[in-house]
């Protein structure tokens, strides 16, 4: 179950970025559940990871690895997270870097290893370093695809995002995948995402610039609350446009970063979309809020409450509980008399109630969409923030009852 | 669907405390939804409320009158929250008070009103006044049984508890009943509590045995997170035994005050076998932790993961998710390495992983029972906290995507 249609859109290569993929048969047999990324010399990447404390092998070691050598190569499994996994973890991780690098010629620092799956069990080192030559041998600025459905886990859709644009006279590429259902809320949850471009981007830049992205997408989603101890998120310039982003005019900095921008919120939205059992794409946004963390308190509370998650699911414009999320949001001096509730444009709530205008069938026309808004009007200050939800279901429970992960 | 055995034991009447329920047509008709409770002249009372900032008319209305006027009556109905109701609700609830008032011959303030149901509809104020007189006229001391069927909602048990000790040589009585199943989380839910003594015991005292009982009990349980708008937890003492508190010995003294906090953890661990779809009943305890709030932040963090809550459902022991919950409790330098993790006296996880003495059917047995310990050590301190709470089932998405609360 997903929201909304199933589009996987046109894969630009990025040059300077190749992509190539295996079965390792951790997943089902014939699966493919390895991905490898090879970067091209001179490459800068950035990297945002989860800020669980349990956090898994793979995470604890690209963490450690980023940023000592110059990173030549991504190497990510599915169906076996690597978490919980202790010293044993921390060992096999390391394993599968060194074959890679083995077989490319680089350090096994200049490899970052990735695990997304079951938590708690032993990565099959054997298998993943048996199907390495053959992901190694496959690499081609054309894998987008094939990866993008290799790294899936409880995802029942590929997630991609591909733009070009032109600056400088030039065309430089954006292309990314991401996977991901559950376990995501903010500071990154059981996701990956990579991203690639060709533009030429110092490392302390493209830091910086994942940073924003990272805050005003992936960390903007919430499905069920939880923060997965694997996440990453990478971002890749290759180069090999030869445009440097800082060398830019003003207008064409902000068209490419408005462009990253767009393609890191595409590739999150996506993950909401298939969110675990996800029958409705939600937008929580909260407006006139004093300052960002009093919006994203009011913001969250009404996302992760289960309450307003299964009335979205029965489609109940059940606005009582929407207000009751905000009540206990645990905002200092919240004066409710002033909050006006909206579902998309119909005002359902005002003055500590419902609203004299409304009436249940307004409400009620909103709730059968599949992708709405709440906006909730705090009237005590200039400050909004948007994030990204879905609604909770007997298919949540289903998924999470029935698979170990 | 709840977990354990149906037990509701013999109520004692608290001689001072009288109970009269009536129907007044707000749930079905013929069903009763309107409880009138009656304390003798002379008896302190003291009141814990929702800290939700959407709180419901009636926990306004409570909170002005309790220690404003010496209170003289309780009435509560169900069937409707009268929250998110505006100044309409509030005046409302007044009539509810100024008519119980009028039959009984005191001021609207010397009654406090409780309602629980459905939010955001008006109440249904003639319906409540008619029955009024019929609830009056039922007074009577043996009333518990009745009440506690009366204040339920999606509850599918009635909730009592009842205990006579002897004191100074002489017998006095605990008697109360208590409704709750969804929006239970600390600082108090969709709950509603009464308990009434026969012990002197004055105002200033009584509020503070409150405190203490209301933080052990219904302050550490949860279900789903939220937080209802009506939530109350109202402590009588009649002072019909004659015996006071304060001139008890100390040992009399720690006696009653053990037996009123079983009580109130009673009435709170019955609402959380009557959780909104439970089938299990999970206490977890966390240890060897630096203060409280780290020892609760955990203990919340991994009783509110929607993943803990669907393995446990599963009776999966997916010791993953736990370890992931803990990681992500958001506590300061937390060194996973030393965490031990047990499911009753199974040891399931430590050093960051599966403990080495584990195999899956040490864990598959304690999860198969319906009620089990999550022990979490922390080894970083000398302070241990539990809270108690339940699964997350099918049936929780049905109650609450089929129920307008």
């Amino acid at each position: 179950m997903a929201v909304g249609e199933d589009y996987f859109p046109k894969m630009y290569p990025v040059p300077g970025f190749k992509i190539g993929v295996a079965s390792a048969g951790i997943k089902s047999v014939g699966k493919k559940d390895l991905v490898v990324m090879e970067m091209i010399e001179g490459s800068s990447i950035a990297g945002f990871f989860t800020k669980n404390s349990f956090c898994a092998a793979p995470v604890q070691l690209s963490k450690k690895y980023i940023y000592s050598t110059k990173s030549r190569y991504l190497v990510t499994n599915t169906g076996n997270a690597n978490a919980g996994t202790g010293e044993i973890g921390k060992k096999n991780a390391e394993s599968v870097c060194q074959a890679l690098g083995d077989i490319a010629g680089v350090k096994k620092e200049a490899v970052l290893p990735f695990s997304t799956g079951v938590i708690g069990e032993h990565l099959p080192v054997q298998k993943i370093i048996s199907a390495l030559p053959l992901a190694y041998a496959s690499l081609a600025d054309t894998g987008w695809d094939d990866a993008a459905l290799s790294i899936l886990t409880t995802d029942t859709r590929p997630k991609g995002v591909s733009t070009q644009l032109k600056l400088a006279g030039k065309k430089v590429t954006i292309t990314g995948i991401s996977k991901g259902s559950g376990m995501i809320r903010p500071d990154m949850a059981t996701m990956l995402a990579y991203v690639a471009t060709d533009a030429v981007i110092e490392e302390e830049l493209l830091k910086r610039m994942l940073g924003t992205v990272v805050d005003c997408s992936f960390n903007r989603i919430t499905i069920d609350g939880d923060m997965s101890t694997n996440d990453c998120a990478i971002l890749v310039a290759t180069g090999a446009s030869g445009v440097n982003v800082s060398e830019l005019t003003a207008s064409d900095t902000d068209k490419f970063l408005s462009c990253l921008k767009d393609s890191f919120l595409s590739l999150a939205q996506q993950i909401i979309r298939d969110g675990e059992g996800a029958t409705k794409f939600v937008s929580v946004r909260v407006s006139s809020g004093k300052d960002i963390p009093e919006c994203l308190k009011v913001a969250y509370a009404v996302a992760e409450s289960p309450l307003v998650k299964t009335a979205l699911f029965a489609s109940d414009p059940n606005w009582g509980r929407i207000l009751a999320a905000i009540g206990r949001s645990g905002i200092p001096n919240l004066d409710v008399e002033n909050i006006e509730v909206y579902l998309d444009d119909v005002l359902i709530a005002e003055k500590g109630g419902r609203a004299e205008s409304y009436s249940e069938p307004l409400g009620q026309a909103i709730m059968n969409k599949d992708s709405l808004y709440i906006n909730i009007i705090l009237n005590r200050g200039d400050v909004a923030e948007t994030i990204y939800t879905t609604d909770l279901s007997y298919d949540y429970i289903k998924i999470n009852s029935e698979y170990r992960s």
